[in-house]
């Protein structure tokens, strides 16, 4: 696969606590020069990016992260906000201990209410992979199934592990077919890229792949 | 010092990404039982924790936690929210990037929107000192005792360190006689816990002193 075919699938991502604004603009520079799917940066930069890069270049933030453990009204204000300030695409994060109580409708509940507050726009959920068992993976693969919801993924990046081929084999064979994969975290080679796509994977969270096309 | 009353300077905290209510409510149970100076607890479990509570137990929340860099708005709307839920102090994340990049006066104005919201309720700011230099760290003693904020706390206890006897210090000698210390993360001992009050803490973040007192 070409590394421009695979960049059209990244969502090229900054979102570390003490990121700058001038780390941030380099990102959105980065991803409308290698035209990535979408930059994906920290709620607080989302209206300095879209003013900055104006209307075109999709902008992706982050939603009761990395924890998820915010409340449901707290997600659903940070949601809109997002995409008042010029987000195009929501990346939430579950509530992972209702996922742990086997509270399963309240989680699929707040996915919903969150695609309401999306939209026509794109709504992912991280489910936070390295936390889960894999009977609690493949029930959340049913519940992101059941929802509103665009895609399933792997990790925040800010946990004890990212994502995974493993993971990415169990979206791929326990997901509806209208539920699409992203696979976050740890995505560092051309040759791992491939290979989560290869398994299943629509979108990949990392800022990796365009280090490597710059170093080229 | 007598372990009581070093109970009586401890937030009681629970923040895992994965805990459930059963494991929150063992904490409330805790917390009042060794009469600790509150509990603190995720966003989503202080409603649920102030109806098991009743009235009197105060509950410390936490706020565009932990990376920070959630919107104002964003943070302004979870504390209002937490605080109709039943919290009674809020401990919140500083922009960490934006003190980077040297904008103060951003980091002090979200600090005093943040006390506006909070009223007369007790507002902690965390400034997350395993990623900040010195130099970062003492402008933020001063913008702390220049806020209207009533402490300055260490850590989140999410990212590469905890509280340290140098920042405690760093503190004692930085801020102005009206912003309180409160030392998070890592604190497992009575000896450290005397420690970081001799050093002047006035409140210490952590489970492990009621895990020691139950274990007496």
């Amino acid at each position: 696969m070409k590394l421009e075919e695979l960049l059209k699938m990244v969502d090229h991502t900054l979102l570390a606590q003490g990121s700058t604004w001038d780390e941030i603009k380099a990102i959105c520079d980065d991803g409308m020069k290698y035209h990535t799917a979408s930059v994906c940066i920290p709620p607080h930069y989302v209206k300095k990016a879209r003013d900055y890069m104006g209307p075109e270049m999709p902008i992706t933030t982050v939603i009761g992260f990395p924890n998820g453990n915010t409340t449901t009204a707290t997600k659903v204000f940070e949601t809109k906000d997002a995409l008042a300030n010029g987000a195009t695409e929501i990346d939430m994060v579950i509530n992972i201990g209702e996922l742990k109580a086997g509270n399963y409708k309240f989680v699929l509940d707040e996915i919903n209410e969150l695609k309401e507050a999306c939209g026509d726009h794109i709504l992912k959920v991280i489910i936070e992979c390295c936390l889960l068992t894999e009977e609690e993976k493949i029930r959340m693969c049913e519940i992101v199934t059941e929802s509103k919801a665009d895609y399933i993924k792997t990790s925040t990046g800010f946990s004890t592990g990212g994502a995974t081929f493993e993971d990415i084999k169990l979206f791929a064979r326990h997901c509806g077919p209208n539920t699409m994969i992203k696979a976050a975290g740890g995505i560092s080679s051309v040759e791992d890229a491939e290979k989560f796509i290869e398994l299943g994977a629509k979108r990949l969270g990392t800022s990796r792949l365009v280090k490597i096309a710059k170093s080229l």
